[in-house]
């Protein structure tokens, strides 16, 4: 079992765009990494700020991501007559492209290294939770003075959980509008039972168009397609936006999340799976409109399911300490030894304070959720308070750097449902019960003498949030802002008792273990996952599972007929009428999914799938089962990246969707629309 | 909000078949409870040993359930290639009636008051927990001395939470074979939807024939049907074996349940549902093998959701307060009101016991649920052991007076799923991981060094109880016996120290709140329910949900269809073809759902329903969602039970099945078939 506490495997590592590991790739895959090659896949990636990544794949702007991150821009240009996801969308000329509500998407710029800024601010601090606050409020101040001096979006990224920080400044693209969407049955073939499994046959893919002052966006920088596709055990990349790993943490702390963290998360994901299930249950536009909600929980669910079971076999958490042990022997003699020491110290005690501060932390402040309107609700009383102050001093969320993207969601024009609205504040008031007891004065305050649904009620129907005109000039007594001021206090104090006290020490705990491990691997370690830009290598391949089962590396057309006969009777299962419609047309041997050994993980999904030459070769969309272990942990033997393939779309979008100038705008340099 | 701490309020209550309260009923409805005819109605009734009520309909043995009742039989009796909760049954002739593997029907016979002698053996006692266990010794002496002497079934029933013991005596019947079931489509059309709530549509009956020495049973009593049904209005009777109510219980008690208990509860089922629904998506035999257990998770959640539902308003509790205040009012000055104050610290004391000791209970004895096999392991591993000591000493599930019972589910040839059985094992050792930790020495223990699922997958290929043989003459070296002993001297000591420090205190606790209750209001306490048949009265009555909408009493075949078109794309409401085949042919205003004011709780599933003259009018299937606060708190203007209506059974039987002889058989005194 591989792990990044040792050096980096083969085909192992989510790279940082400016610490590629270019002398492995020359020794090993004769590979140049030309800097004229990383600009202009780093300039062609883009993050979403619905959580996922993208590509820009045309000389007019066209982006690349999947269904899946689309989907949450489908659901909201939805109604109860267009239901988008159902029945796919295609813009048959510009003027049928629909502008996005509040989607956000970044181009990362450039990287700056301000390690030693962020740490001079912290120097001579009384103790650990003082030189955390200073670290943050420097980071702010480094954030809002890059934005004002660039106009780029500017982000401070932590590396190797604060063992570094780099600012990364993107530009950023607010008019974006839908080109092309195939319906969830076929992006989504196979559903819950077939997510994270493989073979699989799925056209995961959407199109947006970035528009620039009105017109689409010449960028600098696109992606060309390879409408031939990768052969197996050709090397590919992928370039993209891995939201988290883990892989860096000492045993103790992936004990904890086999024993506390993830079981946790799992309760509060089978609770949500059960109340969407039954919301949806009551009829079609309750479906309609919980469904992504829905998909969602059941990602997340099988996804730290997947997770868990890996955790839970004793072996690994048995591996990692004999990983410690033998880094540790390496750097006997030396002061890093005993840095590691005192840092695997650090992280042990922050996760006693996790355990005594996490029921308040989370019940009031990181998954206070009762719904957009609460939301809405803290962050207008937010605003206000915080906007009295200086920026640096603000929550970050507050601060001068960050203020577009607040405005584009608070004012987002996305429609709000008071049915579902209610049902939000109801399952968040009753888990509040369902903790904490009802006698709990937190509990009292909340629902002021009334049961759950009751108070729920009372305050989505009295609350005029749901205009946006009214977010604009808010009323500071309208009920839900009422509402969220009565505890804002204790969230404010449960966020500061946090971040003093597990977040600070847990940092400077990982600086120390970062730092002995710079000493004992020098560069191959590359930091844990932080939904920045990453370069992932691999090759495409296929493996044999546990039971010997070979499983090979790609999927065809003509396969998605098969197995859907095969799961006959099962909903998720079902294909949409425009494949069974074009089935006899449709070549049936074209490939349509594949898998690669690239080091990938959630946050990726979008990612394109890069050839040696930087051309689109494919769509990563998922990983399989065995990737799930790679939060904490890399298998190369079992671990897979899954990819739409180019070749796949391209006949899909021929031929079932009649998208031909889709087709030539992809193939074609020019601008063929 | 009424409740039962007080005196029995109009049509609320299950009352004891020897303790009717007759003069009410005389005064307030004219009606006569005759010796003869509450003898009769008695020994009518049948309680099913997987957990529901029934009544013997005709001069043959044909008794009368619920479908979600015989559904365990169900599935029991069906193959991948005969699904009969998918098609239904319909026996033609008597050579046709499949026998059931497992079933066992219990008619109450007799009653007998032994609360003198259980309390005599505890007489002298060191302390509560001494006394508790000479109770416990006592009851299992006077059941096989009764089983001995009479040759009934024998049970010592805990009343008025421990104030009161009766031994009931119960003719058992074994040879049970299935007769008619319609599809599960109409069975339980509108599905978990439509659980609990009213108007409903469904055919959710069942039939099965008692056999004796190889003949129908010629019984004694059986219940003649009315085929006119019930009118509006009408004064209607229960007769049944609802499950459990706590309505006796403090309020200390009822706030421990809503912020404790309940809660935990949900937890679990959340759990549940979400691993049998993704079990179920893995293809079409996995989910015919789970979809029983399913079906109940889902309806133990959205019972135990309405219950949590009514609990968290805080009028319920403040409720339950006003009610103690007032009855220490009522017995200012006696004695009583000291009993009352000691037995209600004394539970108080219980539940923080429960608190404590619930961890391990519940895990390794209460709620120790690895599938079929590891059930099956234990109790060949404890029948061993238990058959060493006087039948008095075992634990009392093996005692003699038992033993039948133990026997006829421990060697039942119904069938075993090794995939399902893994499943199981999987959830059950991934459970104990979730809540006690890999590092924990139980949990070491039993995974020995493999993950949850290597572990289950080693245990259920590993053992040969799939084999009815081996469970005969069992190897306890066998890896899932000794699996099972590897935990059970913690098992016993778990229940051990509940026994001692939760049950024994509650019950004498209740005992002394009860007799202050008896104190303040004689004979008009009802105890709880308990399994044991009880009648209830009401009448057909619609009602007004708390937002004013009037809801009728009765709904008719032809609104199945209405409600089917409205729900279109919903598999839980798509009709069976034979509905949808007959729909021309059927009566369309013909009743075929109504609701009563009867007060009935689940175990009551099945329950005949009565009119003044003791003919069935109809068959009790469910609650509405207000009769889901009937655990705690019956509320007549809200809380309803619903039943198919015979004249809607008849038309079906008729009309959509041609199952002419099983109406004749119905609706003549005589032997038809």
């Amino acid at each position: 079992m591989a792990s990044l506490t040792s050096p980096a495997v083969a085909e192992e590592g989510m790279w940082l765009p400016n610490a590629i590991p270019a002398a492995e790739l020359k020794a090993k895959h004769g590979f140049e990494a030309t800097p004229a090659l990383l600009e202009h896949l780093q300039k062609s990636a883009v993050r979403f700020s619905t959580g996922g990544s993208g590509s820009i794949v045309s000389a007019n702007g066209l982006v690349m991501t999947n269904h899946h991150v689309g989907s949450d821009m489908l659901a909201k240009l939805s109604t109860p007559e267009r239901d988008l996801l159902k029945t796919g969308f295609l813009a048959r000329d510009r003027g049928q492209e629909l502008p996005c509500p509040d989607l956000e998407l970044n181009v990362l710029w450039s990287i700056e290294d301000v390690t030693d800024r962020v740490n001079a601010a912290a120097r001579g601090a009384a103790d650990v939770a003082a030189a955390g606050a200073a670290r943050r409020k420097a980071i702010t101040a480094i954030e809002d003075e890059s934005e004002k001096a660039t106009g780029l979006t500017s982000e401070v990224v932590t590396l190797w959980q604060g063992s570094r920080y780099h600012l990364y400044r993107y530009r950023t693209y607010r008019d974006v509008r839908l080109v092309f969407a195939p319906e969830t049955a076929i992006a989504f073939f196979g559903g819950d039972a077939d997510n994270f499994e493989f073979p699989r046959y799925d056209l995961d893919c959407c199109f947006f168009r970035i528009y620039e002052d009105g017109k689409p966006l010449r960028p600098g920088h696109f992606l060309e397609w390879d409408a031939d596709g990768a052969k197996e055990g050709e090397l590919v990349f992928t370039w993209g936006h891995p939201g988290s790993t883990n892989r860096l943490y000492t045993a103790d702390h992936v004990a904890f999340m086999r024993d506390v963290e993830e079981p946790m998360g799992l309760r509060r994901l089978w609770r949500s799976e059960v109340k969407q299930t039954t919301f949806m249950g009551r009829g079609a536009e309750e479906a309609r409109i919980v469904r992504e909600d829905f998909f969602g929980t059941q990602n997340g669910r099988k996804a730290t399911q997947g997770l868990l079971d890996a955790l839970q076999d004793p072996a690994l958490v048995e591996s990692k300490r004999a990983e410690e042990a033998a880094l540790l022997k390496r750097l006997a003699g030396k002061p890093e030894a005993k840095d590691f020491e005192d840092g695997r110290r650090m992280v042990a005690e922050s996760l006693e304070a996790w355990k005594r501060l996490a029921p308040d932390y989370f019940a009031l402040e990181r998954r206070m959720r009762g719904g957009e309107l609460a939301g809405i609700a803290r962050a207008l009383l937010r605003m206000k308070a915080e906007d009295a102050k200086p920026s640096a001093d603000r929550l970050p969320e507050y601060g001068d750097a960050n203020r577009e993207s607040l405005e584009s969601g608070l004012y987002s024009p996305a429609p709000i449902y008071p049915q579902l609205e209610i049902e939000r504040m109801t399952w968040m008031l009753s888990g509040l019960a369902e903790e904490r007891g009802l006698d709990d004065p937190l509990v009292k305050r909340l629902l002021a003498g009334k049961g759950p649904r009751a108070r729920a009620t009372e305050l989505v129907r009295g609350t005029k949030l749901a205009d946006v005109a009214a977010r604009r000039a808010p009323d500071m007594n309208d009920p839900m802002i009422a509402f969220m001021a009565s505890i804002d206090a204790d969230a404010r104090a449960a966020r500061k008792a946090w971040e003093d006290q597990v977040q600070s020490p847990q940092r400077d705990g990982y600086a120390k273990i970062a730092a002995a491990r710079f000493a004992a691997f020098g560069d191959s370690v590359y930091p844990d996952a932080t939904f920045t830009l990453r370069m992932s290598y691999g090759t495409v391949k296929g493996w044999t599972t546990e039971d010997g089962t070979k499983v090979p590396a790609f999927t065809t057309l003509g396969g998605t007929f098969t197995r859907a006969e095969s799961r006959a009777g099962d909903p998720a299962f079902e294909l949409p009428k425009s494949w069974i419609d074009a089935r006899a047309k449709l070549s049936q041997a074209t490939p349509f999914n594949l898998v690669s050994t690239n080091d990938i993980i959630g946050g990726n999904s979008g990612s394109p799938m890069v050839d040696a030459q930087g051309r689109v070769v494919g769509l990563i969309f998922d990983g399989n089962l065995d990737s799930l272990a790679g939060d904490v942990v890399f298998d190369m033997t079992r671990n897979r990246a899954v990819s739409v393939d180019v070749r796949g779309m391209l006949e899909a979008m021929r031929t079932v969707y009649d998208a031909g100038a889709l087709v030539t705008e992809l193939t074609t340099r020019g601008d063929a629309r």
